[in-house]
C-alpha cells in the first residue's frame, strides 16, 4: 500500500520526551526559562470562542510582527509549525527523485529524513575538525544545500561571512542557514538576505523564546522563493494560539535576550567543567554542548546519567557515539548533571 | 530553484479568512457555536511555563481519549495538524511519481494540489446526478482512493455499505473515507474499520467541534497502517496546546451533539426555503448545503451576496459554477442570508 521508500526507511527518532517530569531534561535543547509574561497573557486573551473560526492561512499577525523585528517586509517571512515543517517545505518545493541534497556533516539527522521521503539524494560533506565551512560544499553540484549554523550537534558556528562563495558561487543553488539556535551565538546571516536571492534563512521560539511547546518556526527570503515555499504548505498550517503567542513573544525580544544572556553564562562555565573533566568540548555558540571523550562509546554514560535521573542525548552513530550533548539548563540542573557525571567517568 | 511541478502549479487556495469581522460568514463551514466551555477551561490551565517544552511527539492524551471514544486502541490512531495535514500525510506515504490517486468528482479540490505536489496523476471519476459512489471507481487500478463523505461541495453522503466492495475488490488498495462532516450525518465508516486493515477514516475537530483554530484532525486506520503513515509525519506536528483541547472536547461530546442537532434542524430550513426559491439542493449529510440553479453562473450572485455583507463559497470551475456552497450559520445568520439573497435571484 506504501511506497517502497516509506517501507524500508526508519521515521526520524526525536530525543525522548517523557511523560513524568522527575528527569533534569538536558536531551532536546528546550530553554529551562519560561516564555515571556506577555506570551501568557496574550493566551490567556486569545482563549475564545473565536477558535471556532479557521486562522489566517499565512498568520499574518505573526508575519507582519517578524518583519518589522527583523527590518524585511511581511512577503519575506513565511510562518510555520516549527522549523521542521518548514524544512520539510522546503524539501518539498526543491527535491525531486534523485536530487541531490548536501549538507556538512555530523549535523541535524532530521535532513536525511526528509531528503529519504522525497526519493532524493544526501550528500554528506565532513565537517573538518575545527568544524568550519568544508571547501568541498562550494563545489557541490546538489541543488540545495542546507547548513545548520549553530551546527547541531557540535554547537560550533560558521561565520556568515563563509556563507558568502556558497552563495555566489552559483546563484541558481538555493542555501538554508537552519538558524534554529542562532539567537545564542555571536552573529547570523540576516544581512546577507539583502543581497543574496538564493538564501533561505530558518527561524525558530522553540529554543531562545521558550515556546516548544507551540511549534512556531519562520523562514526568511526573498518574495519570490517565500511565495514558491508557501505553494507546498497545508493551507492553515499555524494554529490560532500559536500565532498569537509568537507575535506576542517578538514583541518583547528583551526578555527573550535576559534568558539567552543566563545560558550563555551558564554554557560557558559548563564548557569549562567538562573540558576540566576530560572532555573535548567544541566553541558552542548553541543553548547546548557537545562533550567527546575521543575513541570511547559514551553509550553506557547517557545509560548511568538516565538512570540516575539525568536525561541528555547520545547518538549512537560511528561518528559520535564518542560524545554526549547536552542542553544548557539552569545551574542547578548543570550541578546535578556534573555531580552524577563526575560519579560515572570520574 | 524549484521543482519545475511547483513552479508550474497554483497553490490550493482556500476559502476568504477576512480580516475585519462584519461579514456574515458562510464560506469555509464553521461551526457558528462555541467550542465546549470545558476545552476554554483547559486552555486556561494549559497556558503555563511548561509550553516552553516539546509536545509528545504521538500527542499520547488526545490520542488515547480518541481511541476510548471510537472504541479502537490508541494504535489505531494519528493526530495531525488538522486534517488537511493528514490528507498529505496519506499522499507523502503512498503517492511516488506518476501514482495514481483516484477519487469522485467535483470533491474537495487540495486532493488534486497534493496529488501534484507528489507528481502524481489525478484519477477523477464523476459522480453519477445522485452522487452515489461511481461504480467506475470500484475498477479502478489507482493505489489509492479517496472518497469525501459527506462529499463537498456537495453535502451528500455516500452509505458506508457502498464502501464494502471499494475495500474488497482490492485489499492492496489504500482506501481513504475523508469524514470531515460526517458528525453531520446520519452514519459513517467507523465500523468497517474493524474489517478492514486498508481503510483509512479522516476526522477533524474543525467542523462539529468548533475547533477550526486550533487545527487538530485524526486518522483512524491499522496499527500497520498508522506506523507507516507516522514515519513520514513531522516529529512534533500538534501543539501542546491543540492536544489538550482536542482532549478536552473529546471528553464533552454532548456540547457537541446538541450543536450539530441544532445545525442540522437550520439546514433542514435552509434547504426547504433555498427550493422554494428554485435552487436545486442535493440532500445535504453535512454542515452546508450546495444551492444550484443548472446552466447559471451565480459568480455575479456570489459577488453580489459579499458587497452586501454575505460571504459564501463560489468555485468559478465549468462543474460548479452555477452553484453556491453556503455554511449552515445561526439561524440569524441564515435570516440575513436568505433575504439578501431574494434580492439578488428573487
Amino acid at each position: 500500500m506504501f511506497r517502497r521508500i516509506v517501507e524500508a526507511m526508519e521515521g526520524y527518532v526525536p530525543g525522548e520526551q517523557p511523560r513524568d517530569r522527575r528527569y533534569v531534561k538536558l536531551n532536546t535543547n528546550e530553554n529551562p526559562y519560561p516564555p515571556s509574561p506577555q506570551v501568557l497573557e496574550a493566551l490567556h486573551d486569545a482563549v475564545a470562542e473565536n477558535l471556532r473560526l479557521y486562522p489566517r492561512p499565512m498568520a499574518d499577525e505573526l508575519r507582519e510582527r517578524a518583519a518589522r523585528l527583523y527590518r524585511l517586509q511581511p512577503e519575506n517571512v513565511l510562518v510555520g509549525n516549527g522549523s521542521d515543517e518548514l524544512l520539510a517545505i522546503v524539501m518539498r518545493a526543491c527535491v525531486d527523485p534523485a536530487s541531490r541534497v548536501a549538507y556538512p556533516v555530523p549535523t541535524y539527522s532530521l535532513y536525511d529524513t526528509l531528503v529519504s521521503i522525497h526519493g532524493g539524494q544526501a550528500v554528506h560533506v565532513p565537517f573538518p575538525p575545527d568544524f568550519s565551512l568544508p571547501e568541498a560544499l562550494l563545489e557541490t553540484d546538489a541543488k540545495l544545500v542546507i547548513v545548520c549554523n549553530p551546527n547541531s550537534p557540535s554547537g560550533t558556528l560558521v561565520p556568515p561571512e563563509s556563507f558568502r562563495a556558497l552563495l555566489e558561487r552559483r546563484p541558481s543553488r538555493l542555501v538554508v542557514a537552519d538558524e534554529a539556535y542562532v539567537d545564542f551565538a555571536d552573529a547570523n546571516c540576516l544581512d546577507l538576505l539583502r543581497e543574496h536571492r538564493n538564501l533561505v534563512v530558518l527561524r525558530t521560539l522553540s529554543k531562545s523564546y521558550s515556546l516548544a511547546g507551540l511549534r512556531i518556526g519562520l523562514a526568511l527570503g526573498a518574495e519570490r522563493v517565500i511565495e514558491a515555499l508557501a505553494k507546498v504548505k497545508d493551507s492553515y498550517n499555524v494554529n490560532r494560539l500559536s500565532i498569537v503567542a509568537g507575535a506576542a513573544a517578538l514583541r518583547d525580544p528583551r526578555w527573550m535576550e535576559g534568558n539567552v544572556r543566563r545560558i550563555r553564562r551558564s554554557r560557558d562555565a559548563l564548557t569549562r567543567r567538562l573540558v576540566e573533566m576530560g572532555f573535548e568540548v567544541p566553541p558552542s555558540q548553541a543553548n547546548f554542548v557537545l562533550a567527546r571523550r575521543p575513541g570511547q562509546d559514551l553509550g553506557p554514560v547517557y545509560e548511568g546519567l538516565k538512570r540516575r535521573g539525568v536525561l541528555v542525548r547520545h547518538f549512537p552513530t560511528p561518528d559520535l557515539r564518542d560524545a554526549l550533548r547536552i542542553t544548557v539548563g539552569t545551574d542547578d540542573e548543570i550541578g546535578v548533571l556534573l555531580r552524577v557525571l563526575g560519579q560515572l567517568v570520574g
